[in-house]
């Protein structure tokens, strides 16, 4: 089976562009001009059973957050405000009714939070996984709409938030681990890592913001991992990048349990795990003091990891000294 | 488990409709007022093998093809334009590159012959199933959208096409028969249900002209039959009607093979058979010139079967008596 990189640039390929299409196949969202003020954003994304979550992880309600929240996060990642979702269910005969109400519990809870209203979407009953489309439309400014595509030379790069806690979360779900409650440190940590991969947040209103005020030049939500996603940023804007494996801020979480005998490394975790869905801009260096305002007043950190450089590729600098990053594609497995 | 039309009633009961939601969960698509001249239209659908279709009953490429036609028949009923599609995918890894590229084909072909943009989706391996749900974004000028809650007392009830065909193919892919080349008349007519079963056609142009010229007073599309749909629009627009037996538009393959002795009931599966995405509208019978006129513009049939009346409930006229039908939810199964 030809994988997911592969099917989209085959898409890509045949895709008609008409001339309202901004943004078509390849970004975060699709962008569509209109005939008012705003340009209208969607994006979908899928979540199945046994590929991108297991039922025996965590609560229908946790499952129904994140159905939303990985696709409002898209939107975060254009730069838009998310207006509208609808939901696609395929139910299997084992859940039951109450395990779908919680479903629906977590998908409004999502929805509440974000000012999204719900209308529309599809049910059906599935032969055997729970299968979850999560669609969600938003808006922009005309011709607003933050692309992957718009870095330049001399760009700083920013990421919201800490890295490496939802991969680290994962790891220790596959360890067995699960949510609980402990008044320990350790389980307090592990609890952390865990809620960050079970129960993300998309960073709505720092993204908007960001698009409002034209501050980023590129951005892209990280879903496949900061070295994956930053790769699909500087192939859209045919550029390179330096990144500072000292500046990469690491989750405390994962720090923690790293100097407390977990063998992990979270600067492996910070540059490839996946499912963060913090936020990773370029913006022009001259704006560092109206982002770090930004930072300030959406009480969420932005921490410069590197900048954009002519030479193709992605580089690590770490001690004094830069390497390659390899650029594998990510794809979901669990 | 809860039935599809419970989970919709109650996600109606919690969603927020804001002030922009003309309609929202309930109808065939949902209709956003923006801030240009038209409404925003979208609707999504799902297919999932062992549910909606097998896939030993056709190609990849008419899966692919009928996976689409099914959510533009929805923007059909609202009266409206499709413009724009999503298509989200989970491929089970029994399916080969080419199955794919079929699949896409399919997709395509129907995307090109209605006029629509593919601007985005998802796609994801699928550890059995294989899903598939399409997303449409269309439009109408504000306030034009034609729902299912417009019908008076006296309006005529009209329906496109001719009825019953596409039961009947799925009866007899369940009874065996494919999709064969022949020149007999029986495995014409034969072919003729099989096609309407596996490669419906939404229709785009007679719902977009009901809908600018204003005719109907509501639609629906028949998805899951005459009887169920007709009494889905009868529960919104708070009314009754009568369906004439001897109007009702019986398919001519359905009539032939009837006749010849295949053990069906032709106007029994006019009345309940599904999924025949034909449009079934009403209409002030003052208007009754200027819609036999959009006929002969479309080159399509539209039919008189019944009219609303005010006492609720469905009724059948039929050899000079009437009796009540009852309506039954129709839930996909095969």
């Amino acid at each position: 089976m030809p994988g997911e990189l592969e099917i989209i640039s085959r898409l890509r390929k045949r895709a008609r562009a008409g001339p309202q299409v901004r943004v078509g196949i390849g970004d975060d969202a699709a962008v569509i001009a209109t005939d008012g003020a705003q340009d209208l954003l969607a994006c979908c994304d899928l979540m199945i059973e046994g590929v991108h979550f297991r039922r025996e992880w965590a609560a229908p309600r946790f499952i129904g957050r994140k159905a939303l929240a990985v696709t409002l996060s898209d939107i975060a990642a254009m730069g838009g405000t998310a207006r509208y979702a609808m939901i696609s269910l395929a139910l299997p005969r084992t859940l039951s009714a109450q395990d779908i109400e919680d479903l629906f519990d977590g998908i409004y809870e999502m929805a509440d939070a974000s000012n999204v209203t719900i209308i529309g979407g599809d049910t059906s009953s599935s032969n055997d996984s729970l299968f979850i489309d999560t669609i969600v439309l938003g808006d922009c400014a005309a011709g607003r709409a933050i692309t992957r595509a718009g870095a330049q030379v001399g760009d700083v790069i920013y990421v919201t938030g800490a890295l490496g806690a939802s991969a680290l979360g994962l790891d220790l779900l596959e360890r067995g681990f699960r949510l609980e409650d402990s008044d320990s440190i350790e389980a307090g940590a592990r609890r952390h890592a865990l809620m960050k991969h079970l129960a993300p947040e998309p960073r709505l209103q720092i993204g908007r913001r960001l698009g409002e005020r034209g501050l980023a030049t590129a951005m892209i939500d990280l879903s496949d991992g900061l070295s994956t996603d930053l790769g699909h940023l500087l192939e859209e804007s045919r550029c390179g990048a330096i990144l500072h494996a000292t500046a990469i801020p690491l989750d405390e979480s994962a720090q923690w349990l790293a100097a407390n005998g977990l063998e992990i490394d979270p600067l492996q975790l910070a540059l490839h795990g996946g499912e963060e869905y913090e936020l990773l801009f370029t913006a022009r260096p001259e704006t560092r003091h109206r982002i770090a305002a930004l930072a300030s007043d959406c009480n969420l950190p932005l921490t410069v990891i590197g900048e954009i450089v002519a030479s193709h590729g992605l580089q690590l600098e770490r001690d004094g000294a830069r390497q390659m990053i390899q650029l594998a594609g990510y794809e979901h497995r669990i």
